[in-house]
């Protein structure tokens, strides 16, 4: 049955409303185990002057961006070895953790830290999940590696998984998980 | 500013109508930057009578178990390899992926595989997140490993991460990636 | 898609409140074509202080009987002769109109009306609908006619039709149509 | 007291909404004997993308013609003999049911049953009401026949009640009562 | 906490909207102590065939002029002595009361009374506040006064305070107070 | 038409409750001249359980006093010389001023000062009216003074007025103006 109304300040694009009643529909989801049919969200948008807090008239604060759009185009970034671009996309408190690495705070340290571990590696992303958590949005990204080992050999259909942490529209922190070290040490 | 109310039918536990407002709490913040102080979330809740669709008044469906508690509750037993409670927790199309792994369905084909790989693991978990997606709880675990190798040498402080698929009260799926190839092949 | 929010006062009974739900749900299709799972019908009730008009604290209005109830209850003692309790059901202004009758005002008038055209009569009720227009309860009854001539002769399956008003909890027209004519002629 | 509200998806015609305000009154007053001035009904309208059902945004679906109205154009067409206009209103199912009639299918059965009947007959309607009963609307039509018997004679003034099932758009069952038999066998 | 939803007719210019989003806030206060960013105000806007009472639609009423304002712009065409425009303000029933008068009903009458107090007097406001009471809206203005005696030696910083009734749109009372006999008497 | 609902957390007394519906009403009064049959104020409470802020449920503050009971309190303990009880009331940075005195901070003060004015006086109260402007509530109490002048003689009759500042519920400012000067010096 349930029903949920979300009362906003108007001025959302329709694409964010949609994340929105998204996200309002899986929260429901996630407690309620209603057929699909029954969870009906509602948006009641108010202008300005139809809405106070306190007394005084408040602007709308901007959409956050999607996190998974977000680190869908750092990831391509980083795939292209676009560093500049793929920088624009982090806070200043970047933190990456890699398979076996101790904690990295730049790209160029992450580029310097592979070198002895593939000569290039490409993702292919099975499935990208985000969500919020408190303050921040969590993205899962999950698929398969592929590349060449240092050596020039081909290697394929190597698990992995990363998570980011993205704070007020930037990635500040990236974990990442994969097979390689199981495959290369077979 | 945003405000969100939702229409439930009574009978909730209180804290089922916590998680609830937890999640719909987060669903704004998804989308929507407001402090928290801003984000105000409102249950109504209809007896039975009260409430109708299509002119037929309906009962709640009991609400979804905390399949993150779920999870912390399989891996428990898991860990004390107490096989027949952890299986209790997985629906009849389970299937898992651990590293280098093929896809396993049962518990003691788990065990089987995992003799090559160590004597015992245990888990010390550093995050647990639960989001819904679709008609799917997902729910992913993250933390380090510690145990023995097969030649009884300890090993500990290895990452890993899990992703379980929680359907309809049951584990559908546990992928698993850690550095324990990594550690392996260092 | 409609979802139909009634705030009304507590104290109405769950039957009354099912009743309401009904009719505010039939308002709906009667001008929205939306499947019955789409269409959710939410009473929201508040006690005397909870609620005020023009800053004045109100009572609720005691519920209007259910008009098809009331009228069957009539039927049945007309049925019955009980000329005693079908009088407690009709208004002071009470009219009722007969197959080529005059205009007749009391139930006494219409027994002798009557005597001419059977002996006795009996209604097998087929449907009977309800529905509100302005200040009246109008109440549709169709069904088949049984009894016999007055020589006699037994006759049934007559089609018929009664249409009633109910005000204030009171019937004070009914309008009766039926084939007896037209069988009685042939 | 009753405040209703109503949630719909934008697009409806103010004549349309017109029509569910009042319907909503009426089922109000079905039940709560509140004065006029104290039940108000409430429209709100949403746009698409501010409304999910299933996490999936939704049309409206285009508002049910007015079936007093349907009715009245179809009563006038077949006063007018205009059987292909007449013939459009009517369903695939469709049946009537005449004083003593056997059950018809068609609007040729009916002119062929008619003619032993009267040579024509207008119709003065006296009252038009109209309701919804679940996936069916109801239309009563009542008033007074007049014309001329086959033999040329004419009669005016003969009560006359219609009712007039209508699904999706088209009457799929008409039924007829009227005092004529009574009158011809005066 | 408190959240408040008022709904009105649309047509409302934004400062009447934030005239009633304010008083509404106060309303709150009035009686919760909630942190100021705890209150919230939603004005939910109905177009005419979006709204019924007893079924009829309806037209918004203006809006009441602020009385503040309507006040302030009566008290600085008393100053500037434009009786014509002063007299503008008033009702029918005008009554004032100024200290040791009897009451009064026309300003030419308050200028004869206070040509024997002083030759003329400003009023510096250093505070206005306006509610309403049931049908009146009620103005309280406090500052000091300055002026000459009438024998033509200033002064000056003299408190007053003046209390209004405005009833649709003039002022019906005027009472005012100040330290006039004070200081004279001093 | 105005309806205003308010969504407030569950606790408080039902006097509370009217006084803020009275408020609500007066503060949509102060703005729309809806005739009093159609301002409805409605009344949402939410258990603890069922309401979040920032994704934390919150209990309610306790409802403020009622600022006009506590200021007749105060009077009433003034006029019986009930200094303890009276100075109850105030708050730290309690202020008042009278007519033609200097700022005051206690009522012992205030005792001194009133000895060269008056032997005794006595407050009839004809009017309180209380409001709300942002975190303080105004009360204003007019009516007439009693009592003796220094040398004996009575007076009597004399209008006054008085203005409380009530925060957090005490009285932090009284300001008062009356015709004493004025009698006195005639």
């Amino acid at each position: 049955m349930p029903i949920v109304e979300a009362h906003i300040l108007e001025g959302y694009a329709p694409l964010e409303k949609t994340r929105l009643t998204r996200a309002l529909t899986d929260a429901v989801r996630f407690v309620v185990p209603a057929a699909d049919e029954a969870i009906t969200v509602l948006l009641h948008e108010y202008q300005t002057e139809a809405y106070a807090r306190g007394g005084v008239h408040r602007d709308p604060a901007p959409a956050r961006a999607d996190p998974a759009d977000l680190v869908t185009r750092y990831l391509a970034a980083m795939e292209a070895r676009d560093l500049e671009t793929a920088e624009g996309f982090l806070g200043d408190e970047f933190e990456m953790v890699f398979p076996a690495s101790h904690s990295m705070n730049s790209l160029t340290e992450l580029i310097d830290w592979a070198k002895g571990r593939y000569r290039f590696v490409t993702k292919t992303t099975e499935g990208i999940e985000a969500f919020q958590a408190g303050g921040s949005s969590i993205v899962i990204v999950r698929g398969t590696l592929a590349g060449e080992w240092p050596d020039g050999r081909p290697f394929s259909n190597i698990r992995f998984i990363d998570r980011f942490e993205v704070v007020d529209g930037r990635i500040v922190r990236q974990e990442v998980w994969n097979d390689l070290g199981e495959v290369r040490s077979a």
